[in-house]
């Protein structure tokens, strides 16, 4: 039974499953000097630009703080929302394994904005503190919402006029490509984000992630950090192959696509029903819903579901791309008979 | 075309992909709290004793550094050979990632002995020298010889003595418990093993390793230190499905004795060449040989293979689950061509 | 002529030079092992019992890092103050050092309570959050004001019955047991404190502090951390003179008067000034006020002093063991000219 | 009673005391922003070159370390010696607070040659392997030898060649300065060091060493790591004054002429002994010497030493600043008493 807890709860897309199967035959060399991975690669720098470069990695913890550590000395800080998965749900990995600190910045809707970020730039040049280096913002957010590309293009602008890199968290980033119905470049390089992480996992894939470059030479030297911080697949093949196939014919908007509508599907029904307040704007694949604290348990029983917020009896349920209109309806008709 | 270069050149073995498939269906809980990995954990338990605890990863450098993280602290030290994959081959990451230093011990066939060892324990209680924590040793070893039970039953016995900690690198252990003639338990838990990296990846899983605690009471807090370490797989179930494959039926020896006699009848193959020179025993699937400096480029462009050692001008063939009797004979016949 | 920026800015304590040049004689055993570290030792051990056990450290800095990685995985976390020394002031390394996240907690007056820190508990057992273990509070807190006796009991029962330690960074332990007229053991060990960062740069010493352990078994392989976070002091027999002076006769004691004395002194100048509003208690050597913000510069152009709050147009003086009554004075006179 | 155990065991010289002393009245701005420390910072430069630039630190482990630190990135080498102080008595620090691996060189003197050196160089480009990045020497050596300024100078050469940097642990630069009747420049800038740990603590300085980048631009961001790395002192002046007092009129050339000519009197006076074989030339202070098994622990009871190498029954008796003629003659006739 499908429900709405994850989208790392879906399994593999058949498209996906297909392409690991199709390169697995014969001996090809290891650790990413095949052919395939070439291909995928090639694939990438199509994508997001021929000044673009890849690293494929394990998961999105793995994508991020490498993303991070390529672009901080262990006296930088990072700046992100206190929603970000960084700040977290990744138990402390970015602070631990590339030694900065991260600077939290509460935000209603899971957003930063140059005014939000100005207030953290204090102490530059002074040996006491921290120096600021990296704005990571998250693309879908946490949150389900998405920047638009105005907002993404004034945070990038800002940021790089204090000297900061800006990193794009984008495990979600197809779903916000499909929500603003750009290019996966248009949301990324074109407005001005120097390293992505792209998201796989949570879009069909068996579980593989990247690590994007999108401006040259901040590359240097990435392929010891990936292997050192114990990244580097031996059987490459079978990662690229999945992203060759993300990425042909446009499966990542695909499959983004449905699962948004889903998304947009599922917070329709719940608009006529009183006791469900809608916390967030549906961009993406989230729902973000306030419900009566004593129903949750009884709901949760039937379709498992994360609480996002206890305090404010806030739940988030997650559709994805094998979410059906069968399973949407299915799951109105629990909330309505529980509500 | 399949070659003799690495064993983790080979693709999937068919039943692990028919494994991942099989599992594919439907969702279920994320990060490993599902039947199906709740089924391969149990499988392991089976394996490995009911006091042993697993921990699945993605690569055999994580298992292996998680390993050690779990068993010092920044001050210890590890003990280990000068051909190990920890000393060579993983980046620094052991270094990196755990603080310790790395003792490497020369030795000609890849084994620790007791006597080794012992050279290594000075400055115990002395605070300006690193304490010794942890031996470490690789069965089958990088030069494809394998430790008798007897002799790991020694290195574990003396370590314990003296307060360490002994660690195995099994990222072929099949191939030696298949030479052995024994089980997986009897080469690791029986004669006093505390923590195995479980190799699965080389003998025919698409990427996948685990971190076996064979001790009760060693594990607290491992979880933490895997997801911090980046190695929590989001789609658990298809790491578990791969493993609860292998264990089934033991696939597992079957895939090690068959690379094993490849390797067998590749050196058997050899022996009436006087340009080649067996520099190890043939215990595993690795076969190492020196042959002539002026012949090796020559070879390795119809099959290509790693050199080993260049100033002894030795040679590194592997073989693998899915090596045929052709392979071999094809690669015999070009061999003999060439030298 | 002596200034009212910091407390730093004071020399050495003639007690104390007299003690350094008094131990410099002859050759000693370096490292620690001598006599006169030793004594220095035993002094400890009579001012906080006998169970504690101290390690003697170049800067504050380390004595807060070392105390929380003595108390600490890199997947813990560190809860404090946002006005911490931890959090603001060491350049991240707490972060870079330990590897933990510290959780930064907004407070009016620089104390935590039950009550906040209760908010950071969350995520206990959940192998994607950081793990709360250490609650760090600062005596006198960097608002110049101080814990009673029952507002730390009360932190420490709350911290221990949810199983994290609670870390004291006494940078100016000795203003806050001036002020509560109570021994150092009464405002640490009795109270509850688990491990103490002493301070005695800030009292009168050249430069040195104390990690103090104030439980039993904690300590286990400190030497080891300390050594190889570079901070153990060959010479350490000056460093231990240092200490040893002063907890001879209350020399602490008698410092930290004086400097509270003298804060006391200059914030009842003030009171009378209708342009400086005082922003916290005057417990221990610091005075906060706010002034009107276009007097600042040139009343630093007489007196150089720092800006705590620029938004808030607030400034910190600070007295120390050697500010006269003729400094404060002078500094009133000037001010009063200034405002 | 002065010993020949170490030179960490001597006190503090006389001039260095009193010039602690002298600046000692009033306040002065913390953390180096001082004019006592940016006098003592251009008598750096005037001692070491315009383009070079001091840091000062507290102990020799952290001037080695934070030299390493700063020309490395976690997925480099630093090779060595065996018998480096870095390698072997800093409990690991460099590895822990770098990331990098130590690549240990046996050699019989403790001095580096290009040819040892090349041994160490595979792997470069390889993701799997370490990248050697710098290549510390250490003058005078740890066993009292003295690189020539042409042995430093084809080192460096070496090095440069294949893009590595060359640090000098100078622990004892004064005593091979002293020896070779040189400046400081010309065994250090002048030879193509990039980065020198200066040492002053063994040369009569209560507790200061200082890490002196001679080239520019590498220096960039040094403060930070610094600070993050717990080695930036609040009462900066009284380290500066140390360091000012040491290069003022040579006084660090005067203290180590004296201790080498101890050394070179404790090496003739053995010259006639049967039963003592000096193990190296005698360069600097230190005398490494190989003697009866049997007779050491009963003359160590009488001057305390520390054996070199229990297994040669090799012994090390060290001179320092304050060794007297009258303790080399006491300690001579003691040694022939027992042996």
């Amino acid at each position: 039974m499908k429900g709405f807890a994850s989208d790392n709860n879906a399994g593999i897309c058949s498209e996906i499953l297909k392409a690991i199967s199709e390169v697995n035959s014969g001996h090809v060399v290891a650790y990413g000097d095949d052919a395939i991975t070439k291909k995928a690669e090639l694939r990438f720098k199509q994508t997001f630009g021929p000044e673009s470069e890849v690293f494929f990695v394990f998961n999105g913890t793995a994508a991020n703080v490498l993303s991070l550590k390529a672009l901080t000395q262990s006296f930088n800080s990072v700046i992100c929302t206190t929603s970000a998965h960084i700040y977290n749900d990744e138990c402390g990995a970015p602070e631990s394994l590339t030694g900065c600190k991260l600077l939290p910045i509460e935000t209603p809707d899971g957003k930063l904005t140059p005014e939000l970020i100005s207030n953290y730039l204090g102490g530059r040049g002074d040996q006491h503190h921290v120096q600021a280096k990296v704005v990571s913002i998250t693309q879908a957010t946490e949150l389900g919402t998405v920047y638009s590309l105005e907002e993404i293009r004034l945070v990038t602008k800002f940021a790089h006029s204090e000297g900061l890199f800006v990193h794009m968290d984008g495990a979600r980033i197809s779903n916000a490509a499909a929500h603003l119905n750009c290019s996966l470049k248009e949301v990324t390089a074109d407005v001005g984000i120097d390293v992505l992480s792209f998201g796989g996992t949570k879009n069909g894939l068996m579980g593989a992630e990247a690590v994007v470059f999108l401006k040259p030479k901040i590359t240097l030297d990435f392929k010891y950090l990936r292997k050192q911080y114990m990244q580097l697949s031996s059987k490459m093949r079978f990662i690229a192959a999945q992203f060759d196939a993300l990425l042909t014919g446009d499966l990542w908007r695909k499959n983004a696509l449905h699962a948004n509508a889903m998304a947009q599907k599922l917070a329709s029904g719940l608009s006529d029903l009183k006791a469900v307040k809608l916390c967030q704007k549906v961009q993406s694949n989230g729902v973000f819903v306030q419900i009566p604290r004593e129903k949750i348990k009884s709901l949760q029983e039937r379709f498992f579901f994360y609480v996002w917020n206890e305090k404010r009896s806030e739940v988030r349920w997650m559709t994805s791309y094998d979410t059906t209109e069968e399973d949407v309806d299915n799951f109105l008709k629990i909330i309505k008979e529980e509500l």
